[in-house]
């Protein structure tokens, strides 16, 4: 399965040149901790040496400063291993640097896991736990078995969400099983937390039959407000939602189907803007119509109000593509054809620059390999080429539930999804093709046109007030 | 059914004359703010007033002090809303105070729910990002697709429990269903992470046939390092946990059986060593052979290596009871020849005075009104007299799952079970029945003695170093 939740670079189309241009295997992350001496041009020594042999430097943190020697912690990122040795090989050979430590920071941060439960007051007294624990809870209990609207008010549930997978289909890894997708689950909840304040949780399903996973989630769904189903691969994920959505009243969505079209529409309709050509003028083309290549189609038919290319590999794909009045073609037929190429078939380069017609955009979103790098896309001709990197699902999945969770929605909407990719690509600025993930205010924008758009498609039950929208 | 998880009141056996002596239909709790007039004597009027119409006074706050007014926060406690108003009024007609507000501190602290999910790690750069998300986040994937034993250390996983209820016994409501039980679970959750800085998450099954229930169970247990099952009514609950923990490689307990049964234990050992009596001496009667009493039963044979009395209502109950070798008995009978009765049969009153033997350890721990009220048991001659605010399974439950999770144990053990009570029992202080719950050092040798045990019993998939017991 593809990963359109790539690294999230902050959205500016990738300029020719500025990475290596051969596919990249995987990226290997490391800090180097490095004692320079203090005089100039030592930092552009290990630059120099650290980038002649292909590394990539990210972050560079002072640690210690004295009057001889400077500590700094240096991040890394190399293709693979045999460059992370070559790497710290030149670093050894330098004159004024010594290499004292090399780190790997993503496991560092991983001990223990990204999450924490926290009480939210904290309990101290017996005063407290008359309150927060018996005899006083019992007060809550009973009002909420007499009124259970109350629910929302006075527990977690109407602000909780179930980040739920098999571990079918994680990331660009496929099917590692959901103990092994765990990282990537808490990775959602963290974030979940940080940008938009929603409590989310992430349950592991042992992996069976799609009819089984359905009766486990129904059956633990009074807990949560919401649910985003990550991960699962097609063709179980394009039962296990739409039954999940007619058996509970709370939204369910699969983030790698409607999340990840969202954010495709909004980069799509950013692209459009950018080169400045009309959305409702250009002809799509998707290639490869697992999960996200069939949502991207059906969101993009309904925007576009025209049918789009597809090419799907099996019948079943091929199926929905024409339920949806696509027309299946075949790979060189769609190049020729289409402005809008949307790549999702975890097949690395898949499509050879020769085929890129001038002026096209490119969305090569499988991760972590795209169908064309974007640097050799954009040579070709491309007039806008980017990976998944960029067109993160990041900038979809929190404010889609923030949006949800606040009008107590019953239900996500194509009118909600719609919202959100408008919202998404009106909140780029300059030449960004999207906006930077990590700033709250895109969160906020986005859940407030969700919000909007469920009152309008009569799924809220709470109606925000109009504060909520300033 | 029983709520043995009463308030926390620091475990002094309670005294005669402390506390209004009729059964207490329920408790409701109350901030009043009050500005009185800075003058010697205030205080004492208000609080006598307050008493003198039945009024029960907590925690005071000094809020503001100025030369004229002091305003004062000042928790009460009254037995209905006809207490409350009576207090109200008694206030009201003082001459030197003004009631300012009237709060319900219990409902204040439970808006937007106890739980909040929050990243250990903020991410507030693309280098964070990179780390605790793609592309980072893959190679922790795969590091645990590879060697699944990494997910103890990477992921939160093995520090995490589910608080799972259908809510078919919540407290002494009864069957009010789960949603309205969520205060219960979050009230658990929040001190299981205030007290053991365990991740604990309240899942709320939809009722249904005990086999459904536990496949659901069975279906998420990969997020969870152990599961922690509450309030679910008997019979269901006998079926429940056995079979998940046949089918689980993770402790399963029901707090509601071995949860109590450990902490009535914990308090039955220590009150016969307050009283001088070597406990293998003793005859223990459990009155009212449902989860709780059947688990009571079951612990005590163990340790007594002697058959308890017992009364039941349910010819399964008896069953359960004769299978131990427990003998069954009517009410009189029990109080005739039982020198500890413990009583869990949420009916209140059932206990009548005259049937107290002098010298009799009586543990009344229905919730939240005992079978006998202690004071009125002391007053019939029994030496110790408790209710369910002193034996509170938040002694157990905090450290027997630390002590599972840090040995990453299979199941629990009778063992750990006996070792946690000796272990509540040993640090009791002075003339203390239990220790203080809000104590985190109690919880701590909890965890070690349990842990202890696992290693032991060889349910232990890790034995800690050491340094884990000093």
């Amino acid at each position: 399965m593809p990963d359109p939740s790539g690294p999230a670079a902050p959205g500016f189309p990738t300029e020719a040149g500025s990475a290596p241009l051969g596919p990249v295997e995987y990226r290997i992350d490391r800090t180097l901790r490095l004692r320079n001496d203090n005089r100039p041009g030592v930092l552009g020594e290990v630059a120099g040496a650290i980038g002649a042999v292909g590394g990539n430097i990210g972050d560079i943190r002072t640690v210690q400063r004295g009057t001889a020697h400077v500590v700094r912690d240096l991040d890394v990122t190399c293709v693979d291993l045999v460059m992370l040795d070559r790497v710290l090989d030149a670093v050894r050979a330098l004159a004024h640097t010594r290499l004292l430590d090399v780190r790997d920071e993503v496991l560092r941060v991983h001990v223990g896991g990204k999450l924490r439960m926290a009480p939210r007051y904290p309990v101290t007294s017996l005063a407290d736990l008359r309150r927060v624990y018996t005899p006083g809870v019992a007060q809550v209990c009973r009002l909420i078995a007499r009124e259970p609207s109350a629910a929302d008010r006075y527990t977690t549930i109407a602000n909780t969400v179930a980040v739920v997978t098999d571990g079918t289909a994680v990331l660009g890894l496929g099917n590692i099983g959901p103990v092994a997708g765990m990282p990537v689950m808490e990775g959602k909840c963290a974030l979940m937390a940080q940008l938009v304040n929603i409590e989310a949780v992430p349950i592991l399903l042992e992996p069976g039959p799609p009819e089984q996973l359905v009766e486990a989630i129904v059956r633990i769904a009074p807990s949560f407000g919401a649910i985003q189903l990550e991960d699962i691969a097609a063709p179980a994920c394009f039962t296990i939602a739409p039954r999940l959505q007619e058996r509970l009243p709370i939204p369910v969505v699969h983030d790698d189907q409607h999340g990840t079209a969202t954010v495709v529409l909004a980069a799509v309709t950013r692209a459009a803007q950018l080169v400045g050509r009309p959305l409702a003028g250009l002809r799509v083309g998707v290639v490869g119509l697992g999960a996200a290549g069939s949502a991207i189609a059906q969101l993009l038919t309904d925007v576009l109000e025209r049918p789009v290319l597809g090419v799907g590999r099996t019948p079943d794909s091929l199926e929905r593509l024409q339920h949806l009045g696509g027309v299946p073609v075949d790979l060189d037929q769609l190049m020729a054809q289409a402005d809008v190429v949307i790549a999702v078939t975890a097949q690395p380069e898949l499509i050879a620059p020769e085929r890129v017609r001038p002026g096209q955009l490119i969305f090569a979103l499988s991760n972590p390999i795209p169908e064309i790098v974007p640097e050799l896309a954009l040579a070709a001709g491309a007039a806008i080429a980017v990976d998944g990197s960029v067109v993160n699902n990041l900038l979809g999945f929190p404010g889609l539930f923030r949006g949800a969770l606040d009008t107590r929605a019953r239900r996500f909407t194509h009118g909600m999804f719609l919202a959100a990719a408008d919202a998404i690509a009106a909140n780029a600025r300059g030449e960004e093709l999207v906006p930077d993930p990590l700033d709250p205010e895109i969160h906020l924008a986005v859940a407030r046109a969700v919000a909007a758009a469920a009152v309008a498609g009569d799924v809220a039950r709470v109606v925000p007030p109009a504060e909520y929208y300033e």
